[in-house]
């Protein structure tokens, strides 16, 4: 039920197509899922710059007209739901500016932690600021590096910046990719005959028919131009952090993603806990789509079958209006409603890819038990979220996430379910080939990049308060 | 694949809630999957009717405000997608009149097959028509009829027309429903507290929290006002023909249709499937979302594991941009995407409800070779498409049918797979428990409603030609 | 201030024009002051009709995209400001129906007295009714008529209705245009080239370069067809109720209205006001723009020089924003601006059209005062407005009009101004060459068309309560 | 006929307002005549600042919902038509930044000589720009300033631009604003009750019924916050250089500009040209709106009568839509209709207030032979304009400007006039009472502000070759 947590965006960059624009919608539009709120494109032609960006999805945003006027063979675009910055139009990516080298674009996934801190100093210095978006600080940097070169004055601000990031940068001829040094967000290289393109997830790539080349290494800057791909390794990398949950959640598990198909990773989920939490139930369900893949492990791993017990609707857009007040679980019956006939006095166990809140899924299992169903046996493909995320996923604040204040077996009884399992931190760590190479603050609060110290002070000190 | 067919429309009306409106918006959402060119909605309040219309899908066209105007515990809606008449905002149900009983309100599922030869008679009488709906016709049967009572005028009405309807009237005060003595359509009783609704589906129910009280019958015309819910036999049913499609493609599994759970029904599908036409496989994989029910029971019966092999993009909107023409499968990649590391190498059993006209196939099947599948069988929930439907389901020509001109071995070729083998008629009987009492004409041109002469030539003459 | 009238509609159709319908956009825009709400065009090509309608203005209505799918050399359209019927997109004409002659489209000008006793008839006799117009009612009297030839139909419908209406008819090939046998509206017949125009102002001939022909006579159908213009007189003509209205306020001064220049009219009104009503005063000033002919008019023959006393803002739109409550003459601030320079401690002839309600008058002359004018002296266009209009104008009931309970020296009191002159019905007479020819029931209460039972109670009896 | 000429802005700031929002909407809507492109207004609580921008009229872009969401009693608002940057919404003021001393915006009337001079020293110096406007120049002016109090580092700011600037500025608690030492464009300042406002001209007063006080002073800085108004002489002014255009063309009549009515002195206008190049005819006419108060002045003084001969449409919007081809004055006939009543077979002088290209004179000079006028004596209410405006005037290029390349007497030819004459510049000087303090460039050349070398070889030099 991890769609209370949003990541903020999909990037998707290409290099030397006839039709660039066109292609960025397309890869935009693959990625709709890590952002909704609002996207982006801009292009260049080698002389001018052209750009057009939206409230809502991106078929809402663009059509043949809107991308007709996005003329040249250089595109980046941006999906964005905003962790940093209120949802105006203003704050939609590609940011878009004048100067000293000319016309420069910037389109980022992740979250600054010392952006505000850089952001003081530059305006000491003199600088204005246009938008409220983290994202801003780093297009400053640039401007103000005293380096002679292009790629040099990105190095020069990259490495000012700590936290998450994966950005495109684009000037009139140039595209450029860039990763934070622990790696945290992710971002690929692709090829589609002579054009080269930089995106998210790799199924942006399937959609247009490129393959997908490999991974922008942490600390990696790639830049694109007439020469091909130059490699810059703009940021020792002496660690990394790559999040998790991207496997756990976020990505489309038709997706490459950090090197592995995520396909394959997030089954292992669902196989792991059906070994190390075992059940005997008569039906295995999903909580459709996140946790289908994990649920299929599951199902294969215990032998109990699995079965489409809960279908999605998902003409979704904004489901402002719920049913009335006396139906408890309305908001969820809304977005779900359940088989009778599959679950009707049957002993069901529900696979679900993580709890953040708890009161979405409370009513989940309460509509379940309205439909029949005997006995529910709730699985989560993670362990507990203890911690929020400073590196670009949205989470509650902590004291809202109920495993930071409460047990298992609280949350069970809170849940009203028959039996509650999380996956271990030792399980989760089980399922990818490079387990240190990963990120677990949400669950451990081991923060890589270091907090700033109001910022600890929040986080471990609000819920002993 | 059937989604080249559309059915055209979903039916919600409710009596007595506070709420109406707002109920039936919340029904119409449940019922997109059956239009989604366009909705209306119509209230009443006893003395006053109010109505808003438009294009576009529901969570589209309404918004707290444009509710809030929709006063009154009395109203219906319909989702539209046109079988007669233009999309335009004029053709959009349901209708509204003034005629000698004062307002009067319409929405209508299906489709008659007399309706030109009505229509031209009225107009012959001195009749304007204000729309181009067969559905007006109705309309225009009610206003003329002598008889003195609202429900008699009703009864009078639908006896002069043939072919399929399922049918919501309003009047200020009372919500009425009917169903054609044949039963093509479906249409359902539901019960909220002291509300009563009928709907085309009981997921529409569901989301509402009502229960499901009992279909409308064949030939009934259900009448719902202060004193209750009042049955009149309109017109005699002596034989059955419910669309049997329903089951295969269009409704929700997890709604309750002429009786039966659509789930179990289309469960049998898959499971006769395997059983009659078995092979050699190690991957069952659904064309989502319409088949993932049928796929899940081929995958049961053959013991062939169930895999998410193709991953669907929910956030369609309009797909008007295609990927380069180079692309030869690029439509369907921007609705599907498959998943390397399930299918690769693989046999493969690829289960889909239907095949109309086969390109899109075709292209799905291309797709699938140049992921790597190995071998592609593909396993079809019904016999071949070989003639139009006339009762409500907007299909191509017949000479646009593929089996209406190639044989099985030659679809087979055209479509580039290693095995196709449909579900015989037999064994599509064999899912329901009163198989006499469907509707089979696209299979086997038996057309339970007598067509005109014309349309009796252009369908089983033009392919000889 | 007669702003607070409002007429509800221009015509405007052309038959043999390639662009047709762009013509008609043209002709709507010069007579956008005949009605700003809605407009609508329906156009022909000999074979299919096209239409498109809107909310709004002209200009805001239509682009070449618009336009451009109103295909054919045969097009009608129509600029709504409502009488009967709601404000919403239903209610914009022209209406087009189906019916025994086929496509048929209609658009009128004027209000039928009787047409909802026809309505009710013909309701009861089993025809239903899709808007709230009482235009509609002329199409069922066509689609009824047993005659056997199109226009001998419209004739006959034209016979049933009584009241006023100037009409635009169109078939798939033919224009046709009828005038009520009062002659209470007008509509003319221009030429361009070889195309023939029916329009209610020669201002839209004009605009598109068209010459002025003649009127529609009363009583007159005149049918334009590739054979050309045929004149068929439907009802006998006795005696004609042109509005006087028209001239002095409704019509533009740059139009040809019932045979006469408005221009010419409107300025006799100033001259006979200044001869029969002098003051002793600087300065002339006319409320902009309905009353800057008959200022003039006035300016000239009484020797007082004419000012640009009053600014108005032409942007109107929706002045939905009011100054601070404690600008009591806050409303027409917005509207007019008085320019000081000229009225400071000024003598200050005002000249309007006419005293519809009285109360933004008694703004204006509140807003004067501030700006300095030492005297108000107030001279008013016709007599004193003491009876609604049932032929077409939209009027405030009978015991909202100033004078039907209020003296003239009442209502000087009210206004606060220091003399207050009407033009005499002696007078008004007077400008024209054929007063008899005239409606003046707005001024003395003669209906010409006999006023139902009802209507005349409500008129006549109800200030006597 | 200057509406080629086009300003590009009306400012309007209010401080210590309850309804803030609200009243610079309607000093907005009062000014709406300079600039028709967008608006923007932002607000501030002494807290939060808010916006709100949108392209089109100030009553399309507001509404009461959008100013409800404006809260604060400070706000600022600007009307655009733009002379530098783009027509999109990243163009529309007031901009908005954040900066060392927090939330400032920016509203500019004028047009900066030194703007690109200073934006590439910034941008070398690091600083990045968002928009394509010359206003963003002074927000990083100000931003940079080391001046430690806000009001010092405006003053900074401004001593380091050259040219024409009326500028509003805004923090979340002061209103302040500024005009350039020569006073090119106008700004003054009002009072209603404890709040002041600061507007471009005074029929933005009047609206919301606030008193005009007095102009702010060129090269003043005025601060307005909770101790009232503070006046700073930010920059030495030795001479000024107000814009006689204000007067011919682009402000209101019934405003007070440069501490004039413009009435009156364009009333002068019309005296002067009458008497020093009379004519014999029979009637004055005016090209509407622009030349009315002139032609009226003109009329008094030569003792011909004055008429209303050309009707101006006031429902413009956009006129995209061009009568045929073969109408050659099809684009006037548009915007005017002649009157022929009035104009047939007379002697006409035709008042304007200048001549830009001449096109479109020329073009209503054909309507109005068309329409049967004798003579046509064309008398212009300013000099030939020869040369280009760089101080915030839309200017057509010195070689598009007709009387840069003919003499008067080719110019009468072209224009096919009877007689033509302009104004003299000793005229044009007498009819204000300091005429040294005028600039005058568009007739002589004398820009009073250097223009940079390459500018002054394109005016200079470009029509020598």
């Amino acid at each position: 039920m991890a769609d209370q947590l949003r990541e903020y965006c999909g990037l998707f960059g290409i290099h030397n197509h006839p039709n660039a624009a066109r292609n960025v919608f397309l890869g935009l539009y693959a990625l709709q899922h890590r952002g909704q709120e609002g996207a982006g494109i801009v292009s260049a032609d080698g002389v001018r710059t052209y750009g057009h960006h939206g409230m809502g999805l991106v078929s809402q945003i663009y059509n043949p007209e809107s991308l007709g006027k996005l003329h040249g063979s250089l595109a980046i675009g941006h999906n964005r739901y905003s962790t940093t910055g209120q949802p105006t139009l203003t704050n939609i990516q590609p940011l878009l500016v004048d100067c000293k080298i000319g016309k420069m674009a910037l389109a980022h996934n992740g979250n600054l932690v010392n952006a505000l801190e850089k952001r003081k100093e530059m305006e000491q210095d003199g600088s204005i600021f246009a938008t409220t978006m983290d994202s801003e600080v780093i297009l400053h940097l640039i401007a103000r590096s005293q380096e002679p070169r292009v790629e040099d004055m990105i190095v020069d601000a990259v490495r000012q910046v700590n936290g998450a990031y994966s950005l495109l940068l684009m000037t009139k001829d140039r595209l450029m990719g860039a990763r934070d040094p622990l790696g945290l967000r992710p971002l690929c290289v692709g090829r589609l005959g002579e054009s080269v393109i930089l995106t998210s997830e790799s199924c942006a790539l399937d959609i247009i028919g490129a393959e997908y080349v490999r991974d922008v290494k942490p600390g990696e800057l790639v830049v694109v131009d007439e020469r091909g791909i130059t490699s810059i390794q703009a940021e020792e990398s002496t660690a990394q952090a790559k999040c998790i949950f991207e496997f756990i959640y976020f990505s489309r598990p038709d997706s490459i993603v950090f090197g592995e198909n995520v396909d394959k990773v997030r089954r292992k989920l669902g196989v792991v806990l059906a070994r190390n939490h075992p059940v005997s139930a008569e039906v295995v369900i999903a909580v459709p789509d996140s946790s289908n893949t994990s649920s299929l492990g599951f199902a294969q791993e215990s032998g109990i079958p699995f079965e489409l017990g809960l279908i999605r609707n998902h003409y979704v857009g904004r489901t402002f209006i719920q049913p009335e007040q006396s139906l408890r679980d309305g908001d969820v019956r809304v977005k779900f409603n359940p088989v009778r006939g599959i679950l009707n006095r049957k002993r069901v166990v529900v696979v679900d890819d993580s709890i953040v809140r708890g009161s979405t899924m409370k009513k989940l299992v309460r509509m379940l038990r309205k439909t029949g169903v005997k006995e529910v046996h709730l699985r989560i493909c993670s362990p507990p979220i203890r911690f929020p995320c400073f590196y670009g996923i949205d989470m509650p604040e902590r004291r809202e996430l109920i495993a930071s204040f409460q047990s298992v077996g609280e949350i069970q009884e809170y849940l009203n379910v028959d039996s509650l399992e999380y996956l271990s931190m030792e399980d989760l760590r089980s399922v990818v080939d490079d387990p240190e190479n990963f990120c677990y603050a949400c669950f451990n609060g081991q923060y890589q990049v270091p907090l700033s110290t109001p910022l600890r002070k929040a986080v471990f000190e609000e819920t002993a308060a």
